[in-house]
């Protein structure tokens, strides 16, 4: 099968099991996010595992984050209160605990890449709970709200393309050569104002939501989502790896695709959180 | 000054200050230990900034976990809502963005070991809040119930006060001799039972908690004290210094001070939710 078969079919089955996701219902959603913070801890341990003479957990780990996701949905819901934290920070007591018993080289390295990992891809993630998911009214059924979280891919996406259509067509200036000499300055703004326009789709199914703050949203999402990749290839950059993992073929791994949004969350979650909920 | 008036000297002054900002009110409260967790992070900063290539940003992350520990505060009294932890998360991106524009030797552990520290010292104080700080009923003025607070610590002080004196007179059997070569098992027994002892008059004090629950929080604190020593000993010992600062002239540094209670405070927390509050 040649590249551009291959890369396109991993596409179409990504995109489609995200959409399908993210709009069958709240459980879907849980489940989806929580199994792709799954395999970015996963892939982002196994980058890590030996950097700087370190040993750390994987599996347990990678489980530990998978967790905080799930306590997330589960108080955002409103299906637990704050007890649902406990089991987290009993976790993050193992953390420590288990490198007084291991003899490790570098149990300071161990402690470190462990936390960071957690915040950089389940505390990312865990965020989206807080987004879209909220406590129902009298039933069990907590209200769920997709359309911030279609939103954040759609503009994320979308970002991805006018920066590189445009890029390619008129890059001149660079963007950030020592991290990434193939971004462009023009591509930046191509891709801005791509989702600037987008916006105002979400806008017209959406009028809830002032015009204005769709703009706003967007100017946030576009931006940290360029920091987010800019981010994610420093990150590859000084591990000297090229692609995070291979698990979608032509893709590269799930960091290499998620690496906008982990920064493109937060600062949605900010932005709404400050401008539309209160 | 000699060694010994200058250790006592310090040590009731350290006693007195706590002692004071725990029981004036619950504003000297959340000061006292905000101010407490930021000289944990600035001593742990202190300790890390050269360590292995990194090149920490030591006033602006200090600044971030003091302001957790502020925005837990007002979280915990019911005085502000969830946006309260939106800066945070900014500061938390902030960290990670900042690295794009410095040419750092090694982003990574720049990363690390800053959220290292987070959730090492602010996490742990900020939990504090949780345990002591409740909302008002009608005014604004937060219900504080200073009890608990004081239990982990006197906990803390009688556990390492015991733990010395039974391990000087019959310490036999090594605790853990690779990290803390003078501490025994005799020692963990006679520390864990003089606080067992203790927390029974806690409980005559606040019978409103059944007895066995005191008796259980003893347990939990000595044991997570225990481990919040050694893991502090083990960081130490990886760093290759003695103490970890030497603000507390004869004492050390503040997270020689703290290490016990950055362990027992979680566990306390735990505890609590776990069986007094539901």
């Amino acid at each position: 099968m040649n590249n551009f078969i291959k890369r396109t079919l991993t596409g179409i089955i990504f995109v489609g099991v995200l959409l399908g996701g993210i709009f069958y219902n709240v459980y879907s959603f849980a489940a989806l996010f929580c199994i792709i913070t799954g395999l970015a801890l996963w892939e982002f341990y196994g980058l890590l595992k030996h950097y700087e003479n370190a040993t750390l957990h994987r599996i347990i780990s990678t489980l530990g984050g998978m967790y905080l996701f799930f306590a997330c949905f589960l108080k955002a819901s409103g299906l637990a209160d704050s007890l649902t934290f406990l089991p987290y920070i009993l976790f993050l007591m193992y953390i420590f605990i288990h490198e007084l018993y291991t003899k490790a080289a570098n149990p300071i390295n161990n402690w470190a890449f462990t936390l960071l990992a957690q915040i950089y891809c389940a505390g990312s993630f865990s965020l989206l709970n807080f987004i879209a998911v909220h406590p129902g009214n009298s039933t069990n059924m907590p209200l769920y709200t997709p359309l911030f979280i279609l939103a954040i891919f759609v503009f994320v996406w979308l970002n991805d393309t006018g920066a590189f259509l445009v890029g390619s067509a008129f890059g001149k200036r660079k963007l950030f050569e020592r991290i990434s000499p193939k971004k462009s300055w023009e591509g930046f703004w191509g891709g801005l104002v791509i989702v600037l326009i987008a916006s105002q789709g979400f806008a017209w199914y959406a009028p809830e939501i002032n015009r204005l703050h769709w703009l706003g949203l967007a100017v946030a999402i576009v931006l940290f989502a360029t920091w987010g990749d800019l981010t994610e290839s420093l990150l590859k950059r000084t591990l000297g790896v090229k692609d995070s993992g291979n698990i979608l073929p032509g893709h590269g791994g799930i960091l290499d695709r998620f690496d906008s949004v982990l920064m493109a969350s937060p600062a949605a979650y900010c932005y709404l959180e400050f401008f539309i909920r209160n």
